[in-house]
């Protein structure tokens, strides 16, 4: 089997299961007064600093929750309730067109149920947001109560310049909130060093377990509930700590952060010999996102501008699912786009966003490399891709 | 270490471990396309309609979530927001007063920042919801929401007849809630017999993951999405689905459901035993909730009108912290009351709702029993009750 859909999710890395079967081995609800309890705050709280520390964030600002969905949807609904209550003229969300549906449907629900209006971002052709286009769209930023811009595509890989936007939303008093699920792990992700307000990160894109991730959120803003009851996470998130899951995510996190630089290096290589592979096997496919060596000026200690893991090409004339299935027959595991749409199949909203025709949207494949992937995944890929993209041309004819 | 905190957390089942490990050991997000995605999808599915068929309900009613907190800020906002929308007039929420903080503070909340109103039912001296004053509190109905009922509370163990009260409901056309978390597996649950519209639960309560439980939700009961996003669990519920702690969920409710009967009685015993012996060794100790023998006349399968695992006493005169913190340092773990609120210790709410004095609410403690309980805990705490009683009386003077 050839795994190159790291995105959407990725094999739990040994020394996570370690830290989390250690937890399971204990009984004690975090919550809980007695030994047991407090046993597994420790634990928790000890995954929290180390979480911290990886991110560079205080411990403080860590709120855990079920994931990346459940952070998006915090961050925005959170901060949209909090600051028109502050203030009932902030009714804007200004919103990046390529953020994870998690980000989108919250906002789209504020606009239809809350009387939020959602201003949309432009983008550039490589699917990145400007300082110059925050800047537009906050005005004086008067009437907003938050802006939302991803750290790094989920589909298209594109890195956003997250610090300079930060600056921008600050400049008029707006917090911005980051997805950065992508991000952690590919890139240098610094939260204090960004600037930004609120930022969404998960476990199981980066070695660590489902169903648990995180909110970073800065201590002086204020966040409404979304899930109310106990008061775990500072009044901001409740529901008992699952502590195992909490323990491997810290564990992958830091693990992931670490080993960043060398595992970075490695990917971009394999990245580039399997997007220049399918360029000579395929001439006419074409790259999406932003270009290999891109550089983004300005990012926190100067990463790139593309994420090293992600290649995503277009291939004229042949359907995103056929492609995707016939890899699939043959033994390779890639996307169409973002994995997160419960297995329905329809055009990129992202590559519709930066412009693209529809037909370059829905002939599409995202190849995500991660930690285990190697020279025989690339090599297994450029075996079959020719073939491949050939019947499905067939096929669509 | 004698572990009498069952309602607050349980220990792992080995058969829960091994079903999530096999899941760790693959890749592939269950909403991926390709063949690593669906073998994900397919593991979700079984162990959807294990978990259906363990409940009495449909495989298409189950919709998992990030636990029990997830589930009932659904179920009191989801069908409040979804209610409210079909019809303005709808504004009540009407909630028994003993119910998990979830439940409380998702109404409160929605009182404060929706323009709920909050209808809070009377409560028996045991703490039991009666269908008399639920149809009192309802009215004709017309402004109701959502009615919100736990199925037994996680306190003082009390068993309401969940079935008469949906019928009750259902006469003014009222959706009925009800949080069943520490009834599943303790008594007999059927959410499809019972007739209530939604009902909560989760795995850690039972032997199996925290951070993973379940709302069920009848498919003809509109429900406003919390968390919206990839659209996965019905459009009701977004988020990736985590496969491994949904297979360890389905397996520990089977688990739970299917040895039951022989566990409950088992328990049930032990618990007599524990009751009977703290009251020789401390005869002014009180039973709080349903006397140990209550049936509860109409419950589906003619189950107990108490938990047959808890034990709740109070002991006038000393501090419920401090008879806690001594029991501790003896290694008997138990708990004041819920574990859930952040390890705040403060009078129980829901002593407090069935009309016991602030002294007896604060006197207070719950032993809860579960599957790996035995005679020897019973007999680690009768061995030592006296004396710590008798020291945090002479403590609290």
């Amino acid at each position: 089997m050839t795994y190159l859909d790291h995105a959407a999710t990725t094999p739990v890395l040994p020394e996570v299961l370690a830290a989390m079967t250690e937890q399971w081995g204990r009984v004690g609800n975090a919550s809980s007064l007695h030994a047991g309890g407090r046993a597994a705050r420790r634990a928790a709280e000890q995954s929290r600093e180390r979480l911290a520390e990886a991110l560079g964030a205080r411990p403080s600002e860590v709120l855990f929750t079920g994931g990346g969905t459940e952070s998006d949807n915090l961050a925005v609904k959170g901060l949209f309730w909090a600051r028109r209550e502050a203030d009932s003229r902030r009714r804007r969300l200004v919103v990046s067109p390529a953020e994870h549906h998690a980000v989108l449907d919250s906002a789209e629900w504020l606009a239809k149920h809350d009387g939020a209006e959602v201003t949309w971002l432009s983008l550039t052709p490589t699917g990145r947001v400007t300082p110059e286009a925050l800047a537009d769209a906050l005005g004086n930023g008067s009437d907003v109560a938050m802006a939302s811009v991803m750290w790094a595509n989920n589909e298209i890989g594109t890195v956003s310049d997250v610090a300079a936007l930060a600056a921008t939303a600050h400049a008029v008093g707006v917090p911005l909130h980051t997805d950065a699920v992508q991000a952690v792990g590919q890139v240098p992700v610094d939260f204090t060093a960004s600037g930004v307000d609120a930022l969404t990160m998960t476990g199981h894109k980066l070695g660590g377990p489902m169903g648990a991730g995180a909110l970073l959120l800065r201590r002086d803003v204020e966040c409404t509930p979304l899930l109310h009851g106990g008061g775990q996470e500072r009044d901001v998130r409740s529901g008992t700590l699952d502590v195992p899951a909490i323990a491997g995510l810290a564990v992958a996190a830091t693990t992931a952060v670490t080993s960043r630089v060398d595992r970075a290096a490695r990917l971009a290589a394999l990245r580039d010999r399997l997007v220049a592979g399918v360029l000579e096997q395929v001439p006419d496919a074409q790259l999406n996102g932003a270009p290999l060596d891109d550089l983004l000026d300005g990012t926190v200690a100067g990463g790139p501008g593309r994420l090293p893991g992600n290649a995503h090409l277009s291939f004229p004339g042949a359907e995103g699912d056929a492609l995707l299935m016939l890899l699939d027959a043959r033994g390779i595991e890639c996307s169409t786009g973002s994995a997160c749409s419960a297995g329905v199949a329809r055009p990129s909203h992202v590559l519709t966003a930066v412009g693209a025709e529809a037909d370059r949207a829905r002939s599409s494949l995202r190849f995500s490399l991660g930690s285990t992937s190697t020279d025989d995944d690339v090599d297994a890929l450029l075996a079959v891709i020719a073939p491949v993209v050939e019947r499905a041309r067939r096929a669509g004819r």
